[in-house]
């Protein structure tokens, strides 16, 4: 028998994989969630259905998701991650040696606990003494949080599906308190889906995010097992600016994706997504 | 009744698109080819069932295999193309004012046969006066040819599959009759596969047009429907460096893609991707 997992990214659009074995399968309180042994691409976890991360390109994302930010503030010190209950993007955070506090928000345990147990190369930095793991509504917690972080990273699920966990996290409100939760000098990114497949949803969090933050940039990394291959993420900041960063300047990490130059050509938009962005900027200043 | 087209792009990994109607589908005399009308990516070009390229995301490919070099060379005049046949290649090479012949070198008439009639969007430029078409095989066409272009596109099909047509378009030998094709100060771009599934292949063109061209540089697109959604091309040029293009200078061009800054952006490589080349660049120098 040959199993394979097949993800629908669109109604008319699936990705699927050679499946060796399922490692977890289960309803959580929140979704369906499901870790499998692909051959391709390693172990791979999926939330409804979606792919969340794998073994093999997951150092895309989780890089490309802090060091941008980690790198444009000159001393980040406390930072918070909404979602991300897999643990690779707080491993990511703790590669900066600055860095004294790294909070996980993220509402499903199970996640958590999953990826403990059957992907430890993602989530082994999770029992560092400087991460605070608290299972609840990342909205809420940031909500109560004032002045209180250099860095927040928005490590989301889709703002779709039957659980629709994260669908307030793509809203203006949310980015507003995020604001709130930084400190006056403080960064926040989020991912920001396909610029090919989700040109709604980045024009819509580019106005939300602008309408909170002076700096708003939306950049880009490749990542082949999410849909489209191309995924973008927004960086709002009160302050620093990413493309103003010298390239010289930046700490050496080890890393497999991002480099200094990787930093900044990122956000060189290819031309139908630097319109993209334009046209949010319109819609964002009738506001 | 619902039909789907599926690729298998590795024996375990496989993108399938929603398909409206088949509008042809025959064996050629050198492959399997088939034209399909799916939601997703408008129609499709499918040779041995290999997705060579959709309406929707066809102009990254051409545009990206095509700019770079012509806004390299300072004054590209006579340009080849090797495979290609849907005409996308010729298209963006008519872009340039200054062109005053582009000779298409497509071993499967067939191809431009079909194209013509399902593909117009992409095909349409091939019956620009500039256009030469020679139905044949590329390689001897180009073996034949001496000082003569200023810029050599290899717009192939994979080196692999049943047919195979495509596979001696990756050898060193190879490189070297476009090198002898070239003026003296001429350019080549192959596509090179994706650095994420076919990093052998990498590696092997990376040697083989280093043994003859100077300055031989990698740079990437994002394309969907190709297998990782990051794609690779391989620039091998005997004077003029890519790098060296002031972006102010670059033609303002009609792109939806190519922009100057992506230009150079598309150099700046991951990190993964940088130590493949620099792998490939010891094995060069030991041949």
């Amino acid at each position: 028998m040959e199993l394979w997992v097949t993800e629908m990214q669109t109604p008319a659009l699936g990705i699927t994989c050679k499946v060796r074995r399922t490692l977890v399968e289960e309803q959580t309180d929140y979704q369906h969630m499901a870790i499998v042994e692909t051959e391709q691409f390693g172990r791979m976890l999926l939330l409804d259905g979606m792919v969340q991360t794998t073994e093999v390109d997951e150092f895309v994302y989780h890089e490309m998701i802090v060091h941008v930010a980690l790198n444009t503030h000159p001393n980040p010190k406390r930072v918070a991650v909404i979602g991300g209950g897999d643990g690779g993007t707080i491993r990511e955070v703790l590669k900066h040696p600055g860095v004294e506090k790294a909070v996980l928000m993220e509402i499903d345990r199970r996640v958590v606990e999953a990826s403990r147990e059957f992907l430890p190369s993602i989530s082994g930095a999770l029992d560092d003494p400087r991460v605070e793991i608290r299972i609840g509504d990342g909205f809420g917690h940031i909500r109560s949080a004032e002045n209180e972080y250099d860095v927040v990273l928005i490590d989301s699920t889709e703002p779709v599906g039957a659980g629709g966990a994260a669908t307030g996290l793509f809203s203006p409100e949310f980015y507003a308190s995020v604001g709130r939760a930084l400190k006056a000098d403080g960064i926040m990114v989020a991912q920001t889906e396909s610029p090919f497949l989700n040109q709604e949803l980045i024009r819509r969090t580019q106005a939300g995010i602008r309408a909170t933050f002076p700096i708003t940039r939306l950049y880009l990394a490749s990542i082949p097992t999410y849909p489209s291959g191309l995924w973008s993420f927004t960086l709002g900041s009160k302050v620093y600016d990413p493309l103003a960063v010298d390239p010289a300047n930046i700490r050496q990490l080890p890393t497999r994706y991002y480099t200094p130059h990787v930093h900044h050509a990122a956000f060189q938009l290819p031309r139908f997504v630097e319109e993209l962005v334009q046209s949010a900027a319109a819609v964002g200043g009738a506001v």
